[in-house]
C-alpha cells in the first residue's frame, strides 16, 4: 500500500485518487474502534492537535475533537471568534505561537478560502483544513465517500446528484472533486443563480430541474441552505426555494427506485428537506456523522503520523 | 445486593427506595478515589460523556465533568446556550447527531420540563437529567441524601425544612421525592405564593412561618433564591422575603438543639442566606460539593455500565 | 538542591533568588519532554488543576493547559467572565466551591491586584497567580528569565531594557522584580506619565529617551500597549506613541552590536513593534513562548507536589 506523504489536508483537488482511497482504508480499521466498550487507541498518545476555528462550528469540532481522543491525543480547542487569542494578531502569528508550544497538527475553520493554505506554509505541524470560505471541507467529502463506499461497495459508477447552493458551498466543492476522482457520476441542481457559471468544467451536468436531479440519481446529496442567501439576492423566497428544490414526500412517490439520502448537517428540516424524509430508511445522515469519526481519526493518524 | 437495570436517571419520583440506596452505596464507594494521591479508577476508560447544557450552567456541568474524568471517561461539555450546535435543529435531532458519534451518555440541563426525557426516548445511550425546567434535578436531590446519611447515619425520621421558593425548584421537588422515599419527615415553609397549592398530596407540611420550620427541623434546607421571581411579581421585594425568610444568626440563637445548615449553591448571601450562617460549623454546603462528585461518579458508573 | 516550600505561587516580589533558581532548574528538565515524540509524563497524572480566569485570556490559559496535560494531570478551564460561576458569588465563595470538589491547583488571573492572594489564603490547595491587575505575573517574568539565561548562559549582569507602558504592566514589575534578583542591569523606558514615580527604589535605571534604552541594552523587553491608555489620556495619540517608542528597523541600524528582542505577546505589530523587528534572527518572541510551557510545568509540578 503506498504510503501517506503529504504534511497537510487543505483540498481533496490536491490529491490523487490513491491518496484518497489510502485515506478511506485507513478510515476503515478506524470504524472499528468506536463500536469497542473501550472506545480508544494509544496511537497518537502524547501528541497536540489544536482546534483553531475562526468561525463558529461546533459539529465539525466536536467530531474532530473525538477523533482525537480516540486516538489517544491531548486536543486544545478553542472559537477563535469568541476568544481573546487573536486580538491585533495576524492568523500568522495566532497559529506561529501556538505553535511554538510544540504542537503536533492545527485543525482549521476560517471563513476566508486560502486561510489554512496560508498557515500550512508557515508552520511546520501538520495543517487540516476544516473548511475555508467557499473553498473546500475535504473531510467532509472524505466522510461522504467513506459512507458511500461502505453502503455501495463502490464509487465507481456511482450516480450523486448534489441539490443546492452550489456557487458557496464549499463541502459542494470538495464533494465533487473527490467524487469525480473515484469514477462517480455528479450532477448538480439549484437555481441558476446558485449554480457557478463553467462549473462543468469540473466534469459534472448541470440541470436546473429537480425531477430531474432525482430520476438520474442513486444518491441525492442535499446541501444546507444558508439563510442569509436571501438576504444577499440569491434567493427569491425561502417558500420558493423549498416549494421548489426542498426535498419532499411527493418527489419521491414518482420514483421506480431507491433513492438514498445525503446531508453534510445540521439539516434546515422544512426548507431545504422535510421531516419524513430525514427519518426514512433511505436516509444515510447519522451514517455521516459516524464515519465522520473515522474519517477524521484516519486523517489526524496519516498528517500526524508522517512526520514521525 | 440488586442490580442497576435502568437506561437513564429522569427523575427521582421514578426511583424505588431500592434504586436509591444502591445509587448512595455506590457513591460511598467512590468517595475515597477523590481524597487519594492519584484521584482516578480506570472504571470508564474509553467512554465518551456529553454534557449537553442548553441552560448555562457552570456549577453542575463541572461537577460531572471531573466525576467523568475520575472514572477516566472522556468528556466533551458544552453550553449549547452559546453554540451553534442547535441552530434550525430540533433538540432530538442535536441528539442524535451527537449520539451517531457513538457516545455513551448525555447529561442534559434544559429549561423546558420534559427535555431530557424526550431525549431518553430518542437515543440508546443513557441519559441523566442535569435540571429540567421546575421538575427535576435529581443527582442534585441524591447528593443531599449521601450528606444527611453520612452526618446523621440514617434518613429515616429526619427532619428536614425546605425554604422558599418551593413552586419554582426543581432541586425542591427532587428532595422532596427523595427524603420521603428514604423515610425523612419534610417540611416546606416560604411565602404563600411560591408554596404550590396540594403541595401537602406529596406528603410534606407546609408552613409558611419560618419560626416553625427552624424549630421542628434537624436540617435547614435553604434555596437559592431567583431574583427574577421578583418581576414576575411571585415576591413584594428582595428585602422583605430577606428579613422574614432569610436565615441569620437572629434566627438561631432562640434554638436549644444544633440545627444543621444546606444550600444547593451558589448562594446569595444576604437574601436568603446570611454571611455568619453560612461559615458556621454546622453547615454542610461544601460537603454537598465534595459529596456531589462521589454521587455523579456513582451515578454514571451505574446508567453507563448497566449498558455493558 | 534546595526544596520547594511555598503552598503557592503569588508574586516573583516574595521568592528569593534560590527560589527562583529551584524553578528555572525545574523547568530546564521539563524542556525536553515537549520535544518527545509522547510528549507527556505521568508526574501529576490524578490531579485535578483548575484555570479560574476571571478575566478574559486565551494564551497563558493555554500555556497553562498544555503544561498540565503534559504532566498527565486532569485540566479544568473556565472563564469565569463568560460563565455564570461567579453569579451573586464572592470569588472566595467560588474558589472553595471549587476546591470542594477536591482540586489541587487553581489558576488565577483576575483584574483586581490581590484576588489570587485573597483566595490563596481560603483555600489549602495550590494557587498560582495568572496575573492580577497591575500587580504581578510571575511565570511571564519566570518563562523570561528562563529564556535570557538560556540565550546567555547566564542573567548576571545582562542589560536589559523594558521599553512601554511600565506605570500599568504587572509584566514589567513581575520582570524588574526577577532580573533584579538575579542580578541583571534593568533599564525602564517609556513616555513620562507611564513611567511610575519612585521606580527607581525597585533598583532599576530610568530613561525616557529610546536611544538610550536601547544603546545601554543586551536586550529590549518591548510591553504590548494597551490601546485603552490612550483613551484614558495617558497617551497623546497611539500614532506619536509608535514613532517615539515603537521598535523599527531605523532605531536598529545605528546599532553596532546584537541587541536581542523580547516581547510577552500579542504583539501590536506597527505599534510598539513594526514586522521587520518581530522576524529579526534576534527575535527570541517565539522561544519564550516555548519556555512558557517548561516553566509552568515546572510551576505546577512543585507547587502541587510540595503538598504531597
Amino acid at each position: 500500500m503506498m504510503e501517506w506523504k503529504r504534511k497537510d489536508l487543505i483540498a481533496l483537488e490536491d490529491l490523487s485518487r490513491e491518496e484518497i482511497e489510502l485515506i478511506l482504508n485507513t478510515a476503515k480499521s478506524f470504524k472499528e474502534v468506536s463500536t469497542r466498550a473501550v472506545k480508544k487507541v494509544p496511537a497518537l498518545r502524547g501528541k497536540t492537535i489544536v482546534n483553531l476555528f475562526f468561525e463558529p462550528s461546533t459539529r465539525t469540532k466536536t467530531s474532530f475533537e473525538l477523533a482525537a481522543k480516540r486516538l489517544s491525543a491531548d486536543v486544545l480547542s478553542f472559537d477563535v471568534s469568541t476568544s481573546s487569542i487573536s486580538k491585533g494578531e495576524t492568523i500568522v502569528d495566532t497559529a506561529k505561537n501556538i505553535e511554538a508550544m510544540k504542537v503536533d497538527c492545527f485543525i482549521i475553520r476560517h471563513s476566508v478560502a486560502g486561510a489554512p493554505y496560508l498557515i500550512s506554509k508557515n508552520v511546520s505541524c501538520a495543517v487540516i483544513n476544516a473548511g475555508d470560505g467557499c473553498h473546500e471541507h475535504p473531510t467532509q467529502a472524505l466522510l461522504d465517500l467513506f459512507t458511500v463506499k461502505e453502503k455501495f461497495g463502490r464509487i465507481k459508477g456511482i450516480k450523486i446528484s448534489i441539490i443546492g447552493d452550489i456557487l458557496h458551498s464549499r463541502v459542494a466543492r470538495s464533494n465533487i472533486w473527490g467524487f469525480k476522482k473515484l469514477g462517480a457520476e455528479v450532477t448538480v441542481c439549484g437555481p441558476p443563480p446558485l449554480i457557478p457559471l463553467d462549473i462543468e468544467k469540473m466534469g459534472v451536468r448541470v440541470t436546473y430541474k429537480i425531477e430531474d436531479a432525482i430520476e438520474n440519481a442513486d444518491i441525492l446529496y442535499i446541501l444546507r441552505l444558508q439563510k442569509e442567501r436571501q438576504r444577499e439576492n440569491f434567493l427569491p423566497s425561502l417558500k420558493e426555494y423549498s416549494k421548489i428544490y426542498g426535498i419532499d414526500r411527493d418527489k419521491f412517490l414518482k420514483l421506480k427506485k431507491k433513492v438514498f439520502i445525503m446531508h453534510p448537517g445540521p439539516m434546515n428540516r422544512g426548507i431545504e428537506i422535510k421531516s419524513e424524509i430525514a427519518e426514512k430508511d433511505n436516509s444515510l445522515i447519522l451514517e455521516q456523522v459516524t464515519n465522520g469519526i473515522a474519517v477524521r481519526m484516519a486523517v489526524l493518524y496519516l498528517t500526524i503520523g508522517s512526520k514521525r
